[in-house]
């Protein structure tokens, strides 16, 4: 079956449930659902149809630990750069993302896969997103969660050499996959009022 | 109908049919499909739901007439210093998407909208442009083209002034709607053998 026919999911069901989803069943994902879901990403723009954007598809258990475990040190040297925690004590109760986040920091090297987005250095982010964002929706509509992530620079080089990435190649983010331990469901978000100018700047929109 | 009830066609025919329309009808959008896809665009991911991207939707003929203008001269500006091209004639035969995207140069301000997606300025890439691609994929699910197009930094002084954009505030892109005189359909990828790599850069995928 095409890839395109196996993703029958009404697109505002995917977009509406497309909950961050940190908490993975290790499970393996069926390699023809990846199939699917990196086939669905490519068909998002790219300027120019260039398609600069690969994917380094991460399934081996020795690179994924090897990547959680870099990861982890990441994530605890942003939280230590921007917020000044150090352990998971030094994150208040009502920092719940962050506290979610920082169990999927402890967890991520278990996920049965993990997609790095690559491109040349220097590539614009509106050649690569739009493909990690169709990448998400196409894996959710087939049951797979995903969460966008990014790296410190302070592990950049280690990541480097663990995949044996080129020089001019940049790592665009980290998206940890596989099947939820917790549900899909609905997401926070401001009102369309909040988010919309209509015709100037700070002119409200008719939702405003 | 909420948003998410609108958007009923199954995510792999929005995205397997996502072709970029350069050629719009310029008849008005319902502002009920606007809200759609506005209210689609914002449950795409963000960085720690700081909800950082904003959209100018610009629906004012004047206004449009006027980004237009500018829209034509950035197009042509980026053609002479990446192409050295100056007028259509310098525009080889076999460049197709070059010579459809002169023509929505010419045309764009007749659009019957375009929205600028914008963010205070240094905000990273994979908080907006998933918002974008969210956006074009549930206005494709409601029969409403686009492309994702980007405005030359020689016209941007202008641009800003245009729309009251504040010093701080950053034009992430410029994205014309509207019905399509075409007709959406497939676009042309590279295989995902090409585009994947397992476990190590340069490792073949299972597709290669």
């Amino acid at each position: 079956m095409s890839s395109q026919d196996r993703l029958t999911m009404p697109v505002g069901e995917a977009m509406f449930t497309q909950r961050s989803i940190r908490r993975l069943r290790p499970d393996s994902l069926p390699l023809e659902d990846i199939r699917v879901f990196l086939e669905a990403a490519v068909k998002a723009p790219n300027g120019g149809n260039a398609q600069p954007g690969r994917f380094l598809v991460v399934t081996e258990r020795k690179q994924l630990k090897a990547l959680g475990a870099l990861y982890h040190e990441a994530w605890w040297a942003k939280r230590k750069e921007i917020q000044g925690w150090h352990t998971r004590a030094d994150i208040p109760p009502t920092e719940k993302t962050y506290l979610s986040a920082s169990r999927l920091a402890d967890e991520i090297g278990d996920a049965p896969l993990i997609v790095l987005p690559c491109a040349k250095r220097g590539t614009p982010g509106n050649s690569v997103f739009p493909w990690v964002q169709n990448m998400m929706l196409a894996a959710r509509a087939l049951g797979i969660g995903s969460v966008f992530t990014t790296l410190h620079p302070q592990v950049m080089e280690r990541v480097m050499a663990l995949f044996a990435l080129p020089q001019d190649v940049e790592v665009f983010g980290c998206v940890p996959m596989g099947y939820p331990r917790g549900k899909f469901g609905p997401t926070a978000r401001k009102s369309i009022g909040e988010l919309t100018y209509f015709n100037r700047w700070g002119q409200p929109s008719p939702w405003a």
